[in-house]
């Protein structure tokens, strides 16, 4: 059995994006030689998600908005976690909704997709680097 | 190490609907002869999920009327992705709800499930021909 | 390729609670010797979640009023679900955004975390005794 792991860094100056983070994944799946067996890419911060889904301006505005609604950050006081000096509680619970992370197949070397997948970084609270972890196993 | 991989194609004639698949993933995993291991179920489209929960027909209907309660399809024009053409930018939200997909975990050749655990295809965005990806690998 | 297995009982007094289980899932991973691979951590119970996210008291209480507020417990009757004897449908519900279960990377023989990420058990439904399975596989 093959292991392969490196972690990605982003830096995301506002609070909020999502970044299409395929071809770095891809990148790691060719450097790592593994053929057949599985990619965990997961964010190492409980404020930010890996997801997949389509890379389309619109929607990614729909899931900032829907996100806000479901989980607004203001007012700030409304969250307990907030008392601890964070004003992030809110970025803890849409991470939740989008998930911590995916695991891919991995096939002929390549990640198993299909037509419209891609993986991305969903940031809830920016402003400084955070990290995502790409592990491979297989053969 | 071995590895299996299969395509299940689903059709669903409206526009949602959940589907029991745990006995397509059994036959894959009986084909696969993987008696140690994982399987990984995932959509293949983005308007789609799979996920682990009850066989219990009044539960999918909470479930429907939750998720669209969460992320309502209609006023289409709400959702700046449906401005591509599309009509199913609810889709894409309601999937991230229920999840891309699962990974199970494989002994002694069966999935290794709780009780009431049963493995759905849950369509967002019916009414053509869509696939789900089953992913083996282990011993 | 190694295997290892174990299932992990709780029993939460009442309805609802979070337990951090990171203790019980390094235990498992010392004992499996497994120092490359993937964890599979997943609630047996489809009332029940298995998520990664910050061990905050005040985030926790965040948590709890988020997920009664996006799927409330009361009125008992507003689920079809509830109907055949259950009161438990809002925690099939609540279980759907909080995930069924978690994969993590294993790198020398360590869960392979950034700095906050911790495993937490997520009750729903208590009063009972209910399982989390662990399953590793690597080398």
């Amino acid at each position: 059995m093959k292991s392969y792991r490196k972690e990605l860094w982003f830096s995301v100056p506002g609070r909020r994006a999502f970044i299409n983070i395929t071809p770095q994944v891809e990148d790691c799946l060719h450097e790592s030689g593994v053929k057949e067996g599985l990619v965990l890419v997961n964010a190492m911060h409980i404020t930010a998600s890996v997801f997949i889904n389509d890379d389309e301006r619109g929607l990614h505005h729909d899931y900032e908005e829907w996100l806000e609604e479901l989980a607004p950050h203001e007012p700030i006081g409304q969250y307990q976690h907030n008392r601890t000096g964070e004003d992030n509680a809110d970025a803890h619970l849409k991470r939740q909704v989008m998930g911590r992370g995916v695991v891919v197949a991995v096939t002929g070397n390549r990640l198993d997709f299909g037509p419209w997948e891609q993986i991305f970084y969903g940031e809830f609270d920016g402003g400084r680097r955070k990290r995502v972890l790409v592990k491979i196993i297989g053969e």
